[in-house]
């Protein structure tokens, strides 16, 4: 169960960071949808390392070869498959990583619960390169969304303890598309250039911040998603912590919230041309676990980087001693920037999932 | 989907708040497990409505009626379901309330989701009522997990805007059961009696306060959970997010990870008695979704209750016009500190599904 | 997950025959629909143990109460729960037998499972009492499918190795309402009559007789189910093997399709006012696994009553050597007449979900 | 949920006959396991097309390529991928094929499930070509079951009506593989004689038959499965009705049951070397949903090939009206013969899905 999600819309990720390939299963697309490749491609792009002193230098093409599921570029209904070939794969600068588990990383529960069988170069299952199929899916998605005017966008909301402007109660499609054009994901790019230059200092220290990314998903109908343990807020929180890094998740004012008086915290319900709506968005667009055709908000905590330059303490899980690690090889001194697209993905999928199983109420 | 959850360990909640009865069926409890009954009692009462100021003085006795699977105060294999039948009904206060949806209540999207026919009185299937059968699937799952060495507790970490002491690296079933035994459940009693004094200025003024639930666990092994969408945040978080009220879950250092550096975030490893431990918690005993054997810390975010005294503006449904609303009925001034005992049952069952799943590595 | 099936419609069952009650709950029921209690009083009595000498004299009144999920008679859209109490108990007729496996029965698979704490008086959660709230279930779910058009039956198929006349090529709701009126539902009296003789002429020699119900259903659109895993006969399938002694399921000609020719088994398709029908039906409805728009057939094969009077060679599983064992209690000769609307009841409710997952294809 | 099974050990098959690849990710292996990629190749080699006449001639190389989930020949714990690349592709012979819906195959409910998009060339994704990714699965879970002293089994019981002789009660390995080595896999080689002649002469009248597959595992302990719809009978019957054409399974006595009586059909229970066992097998080594230790036995039945090349009758679906089709191409005159490796594959899956989970009952 550890590499699906999805009801309706089943996702399965397969690959290792340093095996063959990386890939997606996505099963229950509707029949009929054109892919735009080329926006698809876009998307991905998003999410690549790019060659600045930001990131990683490894250049990964990430274009995806599709196996099933598309004939002519169109969805036939079968199970899509896309596939990404690993290019630059550089095995050794992991060697000798698995006796001595590297601090924040998978390593030493992957040993523990597999019993030294688990592929750790490179981070193995648990490598943020499994992000790119989630992409895949995600830009479907995303696609399909658009169609019938559900928009799915987000920004870096804070990096190195620097805040982004939040979104506005009504993100534009306009808007998300401004954001993901700009080299940097935020709103206001006077923050931007002080995230940047915070992750730079960090880098030159040798050492990582973390980020929190706000998404925003516009155009949804009301009615979506079940009370209880089927909700919006259950089924999105259970996908996104399936994002390397992510410690928390919160939809609306979220932990705010907890903060704020009933009066500040209830969003008034009003009548706006001829709908219902309300006239702020402390629920992030969920009461009760159901759409209420707002804007649905939410905001995903990534740690830093645990792979960070300068020596750390460890353990020899063979000799049971305490000893000093040192990661070689190059690493993002922040993720969260990268990860922008990746909870758009994660979003959209899960928002597709709920608006393809309908709403039983009205059937 | 929308009223279970579990795996090896299912857990399906129903009944209304104004309805016959509340009650919960459980399948896959291992059998021969002795169900104390006197201490499941008690752990009910902790969520009970008190007599004093801070609570709603609804009078519930929820005593637990077991129609299967006990036999002489044993598990026998069987599901298992009890029931609460509901006493004290007071469903007349809450007449009309259909056409004029209560602001940060699931009124709306009810009404939307299922077309006017939904049980709106007295909040239906959303209602909190549903967290007493929460609780008897959790408080024998407590039970459970402490025959095998594994304690889980809580405390109200916020309410009001005041701040509890946080739990410390290594909580201790005694400091558990002290918290658990409290009539307000904090570790700190002055930063308690703050916030007690914060809800009752709220009531006062016809207001209500959010808080935040910090909750942890102690004695697991390492090794429980799968990577990426079956982790033990995903897990919880998913189920977390099924108790009314809650906006925001975050692990360990959670949201605050966002802000710190990967050398500071980072938890080294040591070896303590022999046993590999990481000096500090900032993971929250999870690291790529599989427990390390450090104490599994999480905290949930609840906003105030949206029943408040004072007036509110809602619109009219059935004539589409603003309007304004008046709750009538009784209400808790803040849920959060009759939360904790959820939080704790939500997240031991949670935990006891996890573990009954074995840990598929070693097989 | 053992007692519980469905998707969007989930059917979760407890109790023991023997224990204060056993019941269902039934989350996913669209909201707004009238249950008829009447109806379903009937149809549940078409299951109860008769007065006559073809069934075991034991008199269940198994009328249902329901505790949640009906408001006024009408599904509130909340998970629907209700309850038979067993009234009448015998468990004194099965002391001793935990020691001493039954041939054909569970106990000994129990025993294993459970180490000896499962309960095993009276068959615990294995017993056909069991199939009461299965027929609580999908006696609402046959009213609703109704309200759409949809009808399901069934008849005694064979019992005793007495054949009744197979269900004709397009069955009437007025035929299903025939054959379920009779106090033996059989198409074919005489063959009725010859198959009760065989009953009574097993239970005369403390014996028992097996038998085939035959089930169907019209009204159903073309296009519901997935192929491969996701299909009706999958779904079907699976929950009807859920049934106490089932040991085989077919659709349409089934293992007869075997001895076929393709130019036989073969369904040509014609145009029918206006629509695409089939000229004959040896698919039982389904092709791929999704609907074809004919009546969706199939037959279930129930093994012969385990429980029978005379003396069974055993082991003593406590000195583990071979005995004697000599059941005593008052058994059914046969029980596929009594399983006849079970398989209804199942077969209404796996259809029933699979008509609320909607059409995925014409989304 | 239409491409995926399983519940611990969860397969999912993407691919369509006539596009680039077929694939499965299997998720949920246990780490550490060593694959015999020649020992699987023969395996796979066992479903594939002959090069006689009771096969279509199209040659598959049905090489898989291991995207993920292997290091060095050995399962690592993370999803296993492999896809076997279409290279011998004949989508001209299949033009025309979606207006006029072939009897007996899925493009009729294809067509009206997805409104046209389904990708109907050569049968999509109901195609037999995906049972090879399944023996992909299925072939390395028999060599996992292997490992434990689990073998699983089975021959072509019927064929053109004609019978093979049953599987003794206790079928050994060996016999297993005896069968397995035979290029007709039949226990009687006289059977099978007369069953390919029965092959052959349909295909000279244009004509195809059916057949039923036997299929035993031995060496599974008691205490597998859970009671009602958890069962080994459920998730057995449930996944092998994922196999294009088979339509009907029965366990152990199966049909045959109905028409026994009690004290026939019961097996005895006994003790011989210290074990319980039966001194019959008409339970298929399965009582309650749950293993007895016995054999676990079971048996499909696959319709005739529905392609034949003589005319059939159909509808153009777009002018409504009946028409007659001839399909081209070469196809088999028969497929259960075939289909043998499969349902092994098939069963074997399910079966190491159920030994993952553990025995819940020893926790």
């Amino acid at each position: 169960m550890s590499s699906e999600f999805g009801i309706s819309l089943r996702v399965s990720v397969f690959g290792q960071s340093h095996g063959a390939a990386v890939g997606v299963v996505v099963d229950g697309l509707p029949a009929g949808e054109a892919v735009d490749l080329e926006a698809l491609q876009a998307f991905l792009d998003r999410r690549r390392p790019g060659r600045g002193p930001l990131s990683t230098p490894r250049k990964e093409a990430d274009a995806p070869e599709f196996l099933s599921g598309l004939e002519g570029g169109v969805t036939c209904g079968a199970p899509l498959c896309a596939v990404i070939r690993n290019a630059d794969q550089h095995s050794a600068d992991y060697t000798g990583l698995t006796d001595t588990p590297r601090p924040g990383h998978a390593d030493y529960t992957a040993a523990v619960k597999w019993a030294g069988q688990a592929d750790m170069r490179g981070g193995g299952h648990f490598s943020g390169r499994l992000t790119a199929p989630l992409c895949i899916a995600g830009g479907i998605a995303k696609q399909i969304l658009a169609r019938r005017g559900i928009h799915v966008g987000a920004h870096l909301a804070a990096a190195g303890g620097i805040a982004d402007a939040p979104f506005p109660l009504h993100p534009t499609p306009e808007l998300f598309a401004a954001v993901a054009a700009k080299p940097f994901p935020v709103l206001d790019d006077g923050a931007g250039a002080r995230m940047q230059s915070a992750i730079l200092e960090a880098r030159q220290q040798q050492d990582s911040v973390g980020g929190i990314v706000e998404c925003a998903a516009v155009g949804l109908p009301a009615g979506l998603g079940d009370p209880m343990f089927g909700g919006v807020e259950n089924r999105l929180a259970s996908a996104i912590f399936g994002i390397p890094a992510v410690k928390g998740v919160e939809f609306g004012a979220g932990f705010a919230a907890a903060g704020l008086r009933g009066s500040e915290n209830n969003d008034p319900f009003a009548v706006e041309d001829g709908r219902v709506i309300t006239e702020g968005n402390h629920a992030g667009g969920i009461l009760g676990g159901i759409t209420t055709g707002m804007p649905v908000t939410l905001r995903a905590a990534f740690k830093p980087t645990p792979s960070i330059a300068r020596p750390q303490r460890t353990v020899s899980l063979s000799r049971m001693e305490e000893t000093e690690l040192i990661i070689r090889g190059r690493h993002d001194p922040c993720i969260a920037h990268r990860a922008v697209p990746v909870v758009e993905a994660v979003t959209a999928t899960v928002l597709l999932d709920l608006l393809l199983e309908g709403n039983h109420g009205t059937f």
